[in-house]
């Protein structure tokens, strides 16, 4: 079997970058490790910068994405008991977010995929990365007992932080960094009208809560509870509970509770692996990097990724510019580690950190204060927010 | 010995107030420990912000600052060896800063205070603070082997760090918050030509340097080193050309070079005690919070604290708004804190930090790159720079 790029994972980074190539004339193939269904399942981020939402719609995505997303203006942050309203579209001069679910745009891109045909293989296992320093890797991989061999021109690593392409590259070149925090995000999604059109973020002494929502009826909601913490020992009543301790009175007096439809506790994680190419070898995504969630900045990094590396190969294959695929790892690197920061900052603002001493607790406290209660500091959490740039690739 | 108000501590701050309360008519005597070219002999801050300077024209010693001062309307950071301007009167609205030595500021203090023939004890010893809980407090002290009682209605503790105002305190009444620096500045004046006319903040691998001045004809440069570092072990020319090593090549190639008229080690250390006001006395100043010099709050952070206590004592004794005292410490704490994360932010962001994990490292490297080029990251170090806005006491 040949193709020109070999894409591991099908999540919304491989399935995206396959429409792009595909749209653009170049053959690509994707191989999962799950089924669909199981793909589909996994309750990830739900708010898409415009960069990324302009590229879902470059790939010819975005139809149902513009009909039932919803576009937010603007978020809050409750700093010190009050409600401190971040609007967006005045501070940075005109853009906003999509809240638009994970889930629904892998599905779109998957049925997408479907019809036009293009081969994807999922199921499958043993996936070895090959000959990435030569002109002809392959990938080999196993389905239903089954061995492949397929033959590429290069090899997109888009099967996240687990998976084998990072792997591939030998650790005597890969420089890896590291923050885990102390603490995780426990997780509810519920059929119920959200507490608030826009997204609130809290800090309170209690620890960081998050009202998000994926539509006007489905709500995410999410507190921060120790990474010890068990999801079985949160009954949803318990969670609600919890949850509206850590509100304004004014929210916590108008949510509205039910059943959750999934729960669980996610632990919080930077991680950046430099470089992100490897001789034919690129990394996209989670498979290169990790931001914890504050500030959902995770999926929209990994359309980052995957637009700089379409546009470089087409860059190669239609002007035959391989001296720009060592420009991929730098380009990308450089809006990875400005998401990082900001993630890590207003991880770093939003929640408690047990450990802190009071000197530090103090400092959080008043950065919190000072950017949450300055015209400036609201101007650089709101273009952070919305995303920072695409670079362009030349 | 009678007065209204006794001020522990003839520094800058002590002096101010002094000369501030006399002209509204408040009686005051100053308390030092040390004598006064003792005082004028400590090189400190330069660099003042627009409160500042309305304040000391306010207490009508503002004639020679403004004829030898030198109003700084930028300074420049260098980050990943590029010069960048942050042009503070654009950013800000129209504010600037002061260049204005310290020494120099309390040489037309003591001028000032010596030509109103105002009582000042220098070189006085056992200072005792007794009764502060009572309407009727009392200082205690000797000079020259005499022993004196300054009875007053209030204590203004303007004696530093190390001063005794603040032991004043009970100590299961104060609470401390305090972070200290593995490193300290190594500062050399000399009589050289300013290698730029603003200041410039040099981050770089070998540590940070900073090009300061007092004038045009006296600069003021200092480099990062450890804490353990001695300074007999810094010759002039070991310290040129350390610092030469850590500026961009136009800089260093244009650095001139001369004999050090002093020399020395400071340490870094961020320290805040709370409250700042117990009965009938007032921390002003280093007595309550020291901050490292980046961003040279210290001087300035004291400055705002004299306004505010001016500002209370003068309500106090003309509308007998006794309830404003108890509204200084709060007051203070909420200006005192936003400086002491700026000064804490710029030392993070411009310092090496050895112990540091890489992780760590790049943000730090990351908060530089997006601070000193986004427009909105530029306004919060230019609006922090200038100084944020006196609390008004009402």
């Amino acid at each position: 079997m040949k193709t020109q790029v070999a894409i591991i994972g099908a999540g919304p980074s491989g399935l995206l970058l396959g429409q792009l190539l595909h749209k653009a004339g170049i053959s690509n193939v994707v191989l999962e490790r799950q089924n669909p269904s199981y793909v589909l399942g996994r309750i990830r981020a739900g708010v898409l910068e415009q960069g990324m939402v302009d590229l879902l719609r470059k790939a010819g995505v975005g139809e149902r994405m513009d009909a039932e997303g919803l576009v937010h203006e603007g978020f809050e942050i409750v700093s010190g008991g009050k409600r401190v309203h971040i609007n967006l579209k005045e501070l940075t001069g005109g853009q906003s977010v999509m809240v638009y679910g994970q889930t629904e745009v892998t599905r779109d891109l998957m049925k997408a995929r479907s019809e036009a045909n293009l081969p994807s293989y999922y199921e499958v296992s043993d996936v070895a990365l090959n000959d990435l320093d030569s002109d002809s890797p392959w990938v080999a991989f196993e389905q239903g007992g089954i061995s492949h061999r397929l033959d590429c021109d290069y090899v997109a690593g888009c099967d996240g932080f687990h998976g084998v392409s990072r792997q591939a590259i030998p650790s005597t070149v890969l420089k890896i960094f590291e923050r885990e925090y102390s603490f995780g995000w426990l997780g509810v999604l519920a059929d119920t009208p959200p507490v608030n059109e826009e997204l609130v973020y809290a800090a309170h002494p209690r620890g960081f809560a998050l009202c998000s929502l994926r539509s006007p009826t489905r709500t995410r909601y999410y507190v921060q509870v120790d990474a010890s913490e068990k999801v079985e020992d949160w009954s949803d009543e318990r969670f609600w509970e919890e949850l509206k301790a850590r509100l304004p009175q004014d929210l916590a007096e108008s949510l509205v509770t039910g059943p959750s439809i999934e729960k669980s506790i996610a632990p919080l994680r930077s991680f950046v692996a430099e470089p992100m190419q490897h001789g034919r070898l690129f990394l996209v995504g989670d498979a290169a990097h990790i931001v914890p969630p504050t500030g959902a900045k995770g999926l929209n990094l990994a359309a980052s990724d995957v637009s700089t590396l379409f546009d470089i190969l087409v860059e190669v294959y239609q002007q035959g510019r391989t001296d720009l695929i060592s420009q991929y790892s730098p380009i990308c690197l450089r809006r990875v580690w400005k998401a990082e920061r900001f993630s890590w900052w207003m991880t770093s603002m939003l929640h408690n950190f047990p450990d802190q001493d009071a000197f530090s607790q103090r400092i959080r406290e008043t950065e919190l204060d000072y950017f949450a209660n300055s015209e400036a500091g609201k101007r650089c959490i709101a273009e952070n927010y919305v995303g920072l740039p695409y670079e362009k690739v030349s």
